[in-house]
């Protein structure tokens, strides 16, 4: 936005279309890349509305949306150089769009992220050709401005969840639900200079709800002798964070206790394992061993973890099927957790810049599971 | 959610799973259906997840997932009658899935919500046939407990921008930024039994941001002479509430007076248009005419309006060149307003159910653009 002093170092989005440029022509003789998926489109341009599309050759990069962007599409893709369309009527947008790539030889589109009908109606007036998109693996990889920013994330949950753990101690002298715990965080996180929740935060709590790696939030009050998994993270400038912190309310059990300790260590396993050349795999089994040697295996319901930017799930995914490699300024997602139906879950997660010198935990806020 | 006492009607999805029944089998043979936009099956089983689908026959209904959203599955689901197929492999699950339609003739999906790739790994293995989606088309007309929900959410806003809005006027002695403005609705709506915000909340002040329909809220602070749209909803249940009210800070002048009359009158007429058998681009018109008869025709940057249901833009579209009727329990929002740079922009929203009885406006927040 243009009047935001942000005080973050400025996104260089002309260098990502010099980038991307250089990558050209791809296989089959492909010239042009058009960007259907918003996410690409605002890596590469920096537009943030909701309706739009790239297309980028050896000399051109054209922006297109719908007449209620036209203002800020114009302010906010002027970094990169790009030639702004604006229509509001679809079909005449679409004219635009297929115009754009006239000079086209062969058109790189993803088919996983271009919906079938719009692929049919492109494909019947030029020559696609099925291509993962290459933004997507570029925006992998994070940049300095970027990782200002995720780092910027991370502090704003490390701060609101530093004031609101008091609400979850006082649980055993107060009434207080998932939906407060949650109500708090999201808001204090826009105090402490977030522009938004990076998802929806999960509060999860006692022995069923936090059984659930995906709980929605809802109305139950917290109370002694649960576990609570509290998954929280903030966006900054598009760029999210991610961070899960367990805690039990009262006097843990000897379960409770053995349980976080678990967790704990495979936690610590799986940040250890981090860094470039890495296996994404190895990251999980780092932590899926710890679990299935203790002979809690069939209490980890999901992968160990996943990249985090612009997208709160994005590549590469440490998991079992994972055939990614880590690379350098990847940023990851290290969270295992347990859970059990009665008992409840617990789960530890840390977000991760790998980096040559080893892994560099991006969220501050202390481990305290326990009360006193 | 199993354990929220929401007071609402529960929603019947074992009528719905009838409804969607009696239309099979479709053209061509069609004997099945594949849902896989999670609005639909949302709309049809009950489930909330964010992966998953369901495939709907004579005799069968299962909904697949993976294993986060194992429990959950099967609790939301339980009053439809689902089967539910949790797997935590990704081929596992597809494969589940094929096998779920081994017995279909022929399969409907929609490639609309279907992204291209996966379209053409099914096609592979099945017989698919091009439907638009059947139950996108029954969403459209909303029950009993639909409209409590919608209500309760236009509600929650309703009650949220009454107490805002002495810090929007308390902007001529204190500094407030619109996304004071913003967090605090967003806070109160929660405060008010929203689950949560509809959609990002915009607070859009001042000559320039005011001036774009769908501004994204910044640390600009609000002055005198500002107009200042806020556009504003909540979520209860998954169920959206959409509703704009717009001010000027300060003495407004003559030009802003007159704008902000011409905008009521428009949207009066508009809201007055709405009923059941009435085109969607008579309703769009309705507005529309107006503006262009002052002059002002091409300061109306967007449609009039939107369907509002468990997504917050969906059928039916009251705008120029929508080829829709109205028919009775729609809901759609009425919005026209009018934006130009140095200016600003003021626009006026209401949420209204289309009745045989005529329209029943949900959105109740008075409408005060002046101070005083």
């Amino acid at each position: 936005m243009t009047d935001r002093s942000s005080g973050f170092t400025p996104i260089d989005h002309a260098r990502r279309v010099a980038t991307l440029r250089n990558r050209l022509p791809l296989r089959n003789g492909c010239d042009t890349l058009l960007l259907l998926d918003l996410v690409d489109v605002r890596w590469l341009t920096g537009f943030t509305g909701s309706n739009g599309w790239a297309v980028v050759s050896a000399d051109g990069l054209v922006v297109g949306t719908d007449g209620r962007y036209r203002d800020r599409a114009i302010d906010e893709t002027a970094s990169s150089g790009a030639t702004v369309i604006a229509e509001t009527d679809r079909s005449r947008l679409h004219d635009r769009l297929i115009e754009s790539m006239s000079a086209a030889a062969r058109v790189a589109l993803d088919p996983a992220t271009t919906v079938h009908a719009r692929w049919r109606l492109l494909a019947s007036e030029i020559e696609l050709e099925p291509t993962e998109s290459l933004v997507a693996q570029l925006r992998q990889v994070k940049d300095g401005a970027e990782l200002e920013r995720i780092g910027a994330a991370a502090g704003a949950a490390d701060a609101a969840l530093a004031e609101v753990e008091p609400l979850l101690r006082a649980t055993m002298d107060v009434p207080v639900t998932e939906a407060d715990v949650r109500d708090e965080l999201e808001y204090r996180m826009r105090r402490h200079g977030a522009d938004d929740r990076s998802y929806d935060t999960i509060v999860a709590s006692g022995p069923e709800h936090a059984a659930r790696p995906h709980h929605e939030v809802g109305r139950r009050t917290i109370v002694e002798g649960d576990t609570v998994v509290i998954d929280v993270g903030a966006l900054v400038e598009g760029y999210h964070s991610d961070m899960t912190r367990s805690y039990v309310i009262g006097e843990p059990s000897t379960e409770q206790r053995e349980i976080y300790a678990l967790i704990d260590a495979a936690q610590r396993a799986g940040v250890d394992a981090v860094g470039p050349g890495v296996p994404a795999s190895v990251v999980d089994a780092a932590c899926r061993d710890l679990f299935v040697d203790a002979g809690y295996g069939d209490w980890y319901l999901h992968g160990t973890g996943h990249g985090v930017g612009l997208v709160i799930h994005e590549h590469p995914f440490p998991s079992q099927a994972s055939d990614e490699v880590l690379a350098v300024d990847n940023v990851v997602t290290v969270e295992p957790g347990l859970y059990r139906g009665g008992f409840g879950g617990m789960r530890i997660e840390d977000l991760v810049h790998v980096t040559a010198a080893g892994p560099r935990v991006l969220t501050h806020h202390p481990k305290q599971p326990f009360d006193g």
